[in-house]
């Protein structure tokens, strides 16, 4: 076991309904007056959206709202809610979507404290020293920024899809009703299952120590999330599947699978957000691409951990074949495993090396991750 | 999945020497005064105690002291220990020990906010509204109590092993250095052991509900316990097997093994709890000897949990092969499994039953564990 700190202080609201108690949970820490981010106009549609305002009113909290945050978020729009935040002087945010949302929601709450721009927190300039308490009710299961301290935007003039990050930022309560996620796509119900995936074998093949206990509970996470992928599929409406996956992929980055660990990086999202940055292309569906590739190209260094993970997640013997069987299924849940198959042609092997390498850059992993090996890997995802 | 709230705001500093900076860590609770609460004069003579006063010392924060808390830890010296805390108005209280002594100090930090008898708290006659911040350098890896809101105090004159709780007593920061656990007795690694599998197999054999992504969780747990603790007879100074150890002792009672689950209770511990009040049976060998009883009380009303137990965490089939198996573990690592083992007269069930009868009601398990039904589980373990 390596030294390690674990504190994760958010409360995790979890069940049917619990959004109706939002204006209660946020009123508890003092907050009066919050500002509502949304994405698409469906929270609107479906009635999420009143919900939360209602319960925001019986608790006598005022609002204001800003929509429009897409998938691969912008900080052209972060930097608008932050005009609206600073404007009417708010007191805390409410992210009322998924990832996306909030991540961009946890930006805003760190610019509304500051005076210069919020980007600098992105790319090292400044270090969050105050932020707005931020809250959730989520409406997609994957990222597990509901109980985590980052967000990942993309600066759409630059180019760079980059990370904020502060234990400031962790929010004070999130909501995860299991109901509210049940209209996702088949689509990206898959992206999800892929993305929680990655954040776990991230770190299960880039550890150099890696005790048995954290092992088994991240290949825990990843079975869980291939059998409740499968049953939804078959079934959006089955609630207990879509409450284990959901409690799975905020189990995958809560801190929860660092523990005792040494030396894990972030290989497959340092590429990943180069494709996002450069072609918005869906966070799940490059990280399926880059997945296979990458577990390609390190499977020799590490024969054991490949060969367990594919006995105990997989029940297959092997490096290769777990590799296989691993692409099949997400070939199988409709994830794209090719460049072609995530709309991206070969000719775009080259910008997304450029800008990966500047994301090992500001990570320190340029040593690793010459702009050579970068290539090699995204060549085998060419087909 | 049933509805939760995960709530842990306890920061774990794990590792080597971290006991060193336990006085920045209260630092940064704006804390200036402390009661360090200790067990044995062990802690004075290993030189552990010394490093906690320089720590102190170093930050400026001043301290009293108070020893001789004991296993099975009594009111009295809780009420000792809340006498100091007022008359020098500290300002916080670091718990240097084991479960015993963390238990304690949760009842001396209510106890220090209250103008009434602490014990108050333990039998419902009033609740923890303030605390003075809770701090613990660990020794021993058995309750969990370092990242959990609860304490279990004995009071001496009414016989009365009762529990206190309130999310005020999660300590602010639990040291967990392995190195400091190295020198537990065999005996004491053993009734540990006990003691983790019965926070896990009082909620697993009695949840009416549990998802199997928390069901994969406490089989981790228990099966990292049992290849840990076959480690560290063998050789007691295996780091990774002592923190291994530590760690699934903290994450069997921190929340996480509650994750979705319905209808657990505290069978075993409300049995035991009458055996450490009356004859002061260390707690672990008293869950030994009442473990196995319980569980072949009640397998036949859970066929596939016991069989799943069996096969998941020990290799084998059926659920009287899984108990037999279980059983023969803790003979094996010098656990008592029966009245006697534990040092009781076959004449001390009556007296138990009539005790856990209490713990029965005071929990509102009384319809569940009439005083006849308590008989024939205690009567199974007198042999």
């Amino acid at each position: 076991m390596r030294d390690f700190t674990f504190f994760n202080p958010t409360r995790i609201e979890f069940g049917k309904g619990k959004e109706a108690n939002i204006g209660q949970y946020i009123k508890e820490f003092g907050v009066n007056s919050v500002l509502i981010l949304y994405g698409s106009d469906r929270v609107k549609r479906n009635g999420l959206f009143s919900r939360v305002a209602t319960s925001l009113e019986e608790q006598g909290i005022t609002f204001a709202e800003l929509g429009g945050v897409i998938s691969n978020p912008l900080i052209s729009r972060v930097r608008d809610a932050i005009t609206v935040s600073k404007e009417k002087g708010l007191q805390g945010i409410v992210a009322v979507g998924g990832g996306s949302v909030l991540d961009s929601a946890k930006a805003v709450a760190a610019g509304t404290k500051y005076d210069g721009d919020v980007w600098d927190f992105f790319v090292g300039k400044a270090v969050v020293e105050a932020a707005i308490p931020v809250f959730s009710v989520m409406t997609l299961a994957a990222t597990g920024s509901e109980m985590n301290p980052y967000g990942v935007v993309t600066n759409d003039e630059t180019q760079q899809k980059y990370s904020i990050g502060s234990p400031l930022l962790f929010p004070k309560v999130s909501v995860i009703n299991p109901e509210l996620m049940a209209t996702v796509t088949p689509e990206y119900l898959a992206y999800s299952a892929v993305d929680i995936y990655s954040h776990c074998l991230d770190l299960y093949f880039t550890a150099s120590f890696l005790p048995e206990f954290t092992a088994e509970l991240i290949e825990n996470i990843l079975k869980t999330v291939m059998r409740t992928t499968g049953m939804l599929l078959d079934n959006p409406d089955d609630y207990d599947a879509r409450g284990e996956f959901a409690w799975a992929a905020t189990m995958a980055l809560n801190g929860n699978t660092f523990a005792g660990v040494e030396g894990n990086t972030y290989d497959t999202h340092m590429i990943e957000h180069a494709m996002g940055a450069l072609y918005n292309v869906p966070h799940g569906a490059g990280l399926a691409v880059v997945l296979p590739a990458w577990m390609t190209s390190i499977k020799d260094h590490l024969p054991k951990r490949f060969e367990r993970f594919a006995k105990k997640t997989l029940g297959v013997t092997g490096a290769d074949v777990g590799i296989a069987k691993l692409t099949e299924w997400f070939v199988s849940i409709g994830a794209p495993v090719t460049f072609a198959q995530a709309g991206l042609s070969n000719d775009a092997v080259d910008p997304i090396v450029e800008n990966a390498f500047g994301n090992a850059k500001l990570w320190g992993m340029e040593q690793m991750y010459p702009k050579e090996r970068i290539a090699e890997i995204l060549k085998l995802a060419v087909k």
